[in-house]
Parts: structure tokens; sequence; C-alpha cells
């Protein structure tokens, strides 16, 4: 039966006994990477109908053909946690998005503020990033890259009822902790390494879509950007989620 | 009095007026590549005697003398977190380091289980990467980085009042929460990319030195080596930071 332990993401239904094909660069990983055979078995994802254990019913260098079999996992519902980052230089942009993925936001919504330093981002390499952070770490979706957006364009379409949680490097706010409700809509958002501006930080709290609102502190300790994404999210996320 | 962000680790007592000498590299640091003069402020700690606000007194290529002026912050009991990990590849290995230190890990204890693949570490240079860390996250200490010890040799040498945490990839334990006592002696454990084996596991809870040990989940997602590492330590000390 092969290894089972090859999980991929597909954007087809699961269903049992629906063929599906898989896409150009998995048959190649597929194929010449892993070397399957015809009757080996995979587990297939595709954020909605759950993880499936899948065979193999024809495979060349270039295509692919998966049979579902049976459902392993059913979709759960995840948390619904938007991470809205401050766009950092690619390595510590592409950390980011697997770490994030890994720990579990919903989105991914690169930003730009005023001391931003970046200001590209190759989103179809992110988004391979992600599918790869969740083929391996068991999630069942894949987060949403969305293409950056100046601050001031995601706060004026801001959706009221979403909590947001502001790291705040001046260490002053009180200790972020994951809300009550594991479910509810929520927001961690992070600065760049030159930090939030005062008018940035008072311009949130007082724009009229973010109702929901709160300056957090990540420690006692000055965290470089990305530290303060990955800790972020493993205080909101990680300890959460197993209450 | 240029820029007054430049903050280093000295091994030198500081007191006011008691001139110490700048490392070589520190040197080549401050004299060719930050181009500071004598004149010039910085910023000074030894992980003993708190942090000093200093002036350059002397410069050239290779050395460099300062005089501590006044003490800037009191030297604070950072929590008493040891990090224990499987070794991991270099690249991860480094990433580990940087953010440990980041987060307030006291000790990292680089450690080889059955499944660990890496076996080879650069001390001085995992030293060099937590001292970079601590002088920009303003920690006032560098953790100690110890050589790489078999997990057995660990355990026998273990000290027994010193709770342990660890970081099961099985995903069963109860969540990781911050001990009650934000300076009682603790050790966060993880294991290396292919999980702990059960005889680990087992032999770590039935070990007679071991008698405060805790298997802990840090998600319903199985985290790579190195996130499980930052995500954990976060647990631990940066939701407590402010307790």
């Amino acid at each position: 039966m092969g290894d089972p332990s090859i999980r991929l993401f597909v954007t087809s239904p699961l269903q049992a006994g629906v063929e599906l094909a898989a896409s150009e660069a998995q048959s190649h990983y597929l194929a010449n990477v892993m070397r399957r055979s015809a009757g080996d078995s995979v587990k297939l994802f595709n954020g909605r109908d759950g993880e499936w254990a899948a065979r193999i019913i024809a495979i060349s260098r270039k295509s692919v053909r998966f049979e579902p079999l049976e459902l392993t996992r059913p979709q759960e519902t995840d948390p619904d946690c938007w991470l809205c980052f401050a766009l950092l230089k690619r390595q510590k942009t592409d950390l980011v998005v697997e770490k994030a993925t890994e720990l579990g936001a919903s989105v991914i919504q690169p930003i730009i503020t005023e001391r931003t330093q970046a200001d590209h981002v190759n989103l179809d390499r992110l988004r391979a990033i992600a599918t790869e952070a969740a083929e391996q770490c068991e999630r069942l979706m894949v987060p949403e890259i969305r293409a950056p957006l100046k601050l001031a364009a995601l706060l004026n379409a801001w959706p009221s009822e979403r909590q947001m949680f502001i790291a705040d490097e001046r260490r002053d706010g009180p200790g972020l902790r994951p809300p009550a409700d594991a479910l509810q809509p929520i927001a961690l958002m992070t600065g760049p390494e030159g930090g939030w501006t005062s008018a940035e930080l008072d311009g949130i709290g007082a724009h009229p879509l973010v109702s929901r609102c709160s300056r957090v502190s990540l420690g006692t300790r000055i965290l470089r950007a990305e530290t303060a994404v990955i800790a972020g999210l493993a205080l909101l996320l990680a300890g959460s989620s197993q209450e």
C-alpha cells in the first residue's frame, strides 16, 4: 500500500468513489520524487470535506488520478483567527506564513504600516508554503493568504464584530490571553521591526469600525517582529485548543 | 552622544567610573561597522549588574574602552526555565536558540534522543546568536548554552525539584499552562522531528530523579520541532510575565 503518510491538499470535492486528479506539481512529486505506483495510498483534504484515505489509480510523470476510499477525519471547525502582520523581508515572511499555518490562523493578511520596510510579496510562493505546512501538520484547511493592504484600507473594511488584539511592543498592556469563546472571530495584529507609530495605535483605537480592540503585551522583552507573530498565535490558539 | 540604542553584553563588572574593555569583535563592530567615536554612548549589561549607560572613552579599530556612567535598569530575576530540545539541523537550531533567548529561557540544553538526526553543534556560534538576541531584545542576561547530552545522561543528573513539561506530539495531554509560581524551576522538553519514542516517554516518567513531570499538548496540530519550542516557551513564559 506504500507510505500512507503522504498527505495532499486538493481543490476537488472528496467523496467515496468519485475520482479526482492531482495537480501537475503533485503528480511530479508523487511519481518522480516519492516514486509512488498505482495502488499506493495517500491522504487527501480540501478544507471542506474532511480527510480521506485515497488510492492512486493511475500515475504518470505529469498526471495522477486518485480514488477516495473512506473518510479518516471529519472536517472540523477551526478557530476563526486572522493574522494581520506588517510585511517583513522575504525570509521572515516565509517563516511567519509557515508558523501561522501550523498554529492555526485562518486568514493571513500582510499589512503595510508607516514603518514597514518591505513592499513586495509573492502570493503564489506564500500559498505554496502554507499548503505544504498544512499538509505536514495535519490541518484540515489551508489558511487564506490575502494580498497586502495598507493599514488604513484594512481598518476601513474591518468587520466590527471581530475582536482585535494588537501586539504592542511598548509592553504596558495586559498579557495576551485566549478569548473565552475559542470560536469567536478574532485577529492578531503585529507591527513591523520598527514598531507601530503612536498615531497608528491611536488611530486604530479610535476607528469607528474597530469596536473591540485591546493592546496586549507579549512579555517583558522586545520580541522581533516574527517572534511576536509566533508567540502571539501560540498564546491565542495553541493554549486554547484543548479546552 | 551618538545612537544610544547600541546595547552590548560584556563579561567585566559594571560599576560607575570603573573602566572596562570591549572584546575585539565588539571593537570592530563599534569602530568599523557603526563608526562610533570617543564620547558616544552605549548601553552595557553583563547578566549580573543590571544595564548601564556608558561612554566610549577610547576607540580604535581593534580596541574600545568604556566608562559606565549610570545604572539604567537594575538586574532582574528572570524565570528559571531550561529549554531541553532534541538537537535539530543547523538552521533550525539557530532559530531555536535565537527565539528561546528572546522568550526568556535561562539555559539551553541540546539533547540527543533516539530519533535525533543531527549530531553536530557549534557552541561558539550558538553563544554568539544568543548574545546578539539578548542585546537586541533588551534582556539583562544571556542564556547559558550547554553542550549536547544524551537523554539518559540528562535524566541521570536531573535536579529533582525542577518541574519538567514534556511536549508530547501525541497531543493527548492537557494544554500547556504557565506554572502558578513564575519563578519556580521549570524545564520544557521538546523532541526531534520524528518524535519521542514510547520507551523514552515511559522512561522519563519512571526515572527516579524526575519526580515532577507532565506530558503536555501544544494544540491539535502536529507542530514542527522548532515551532513546538517557540510555542511552548511562549506559553510557559510570555504569558506569565505580566502576572
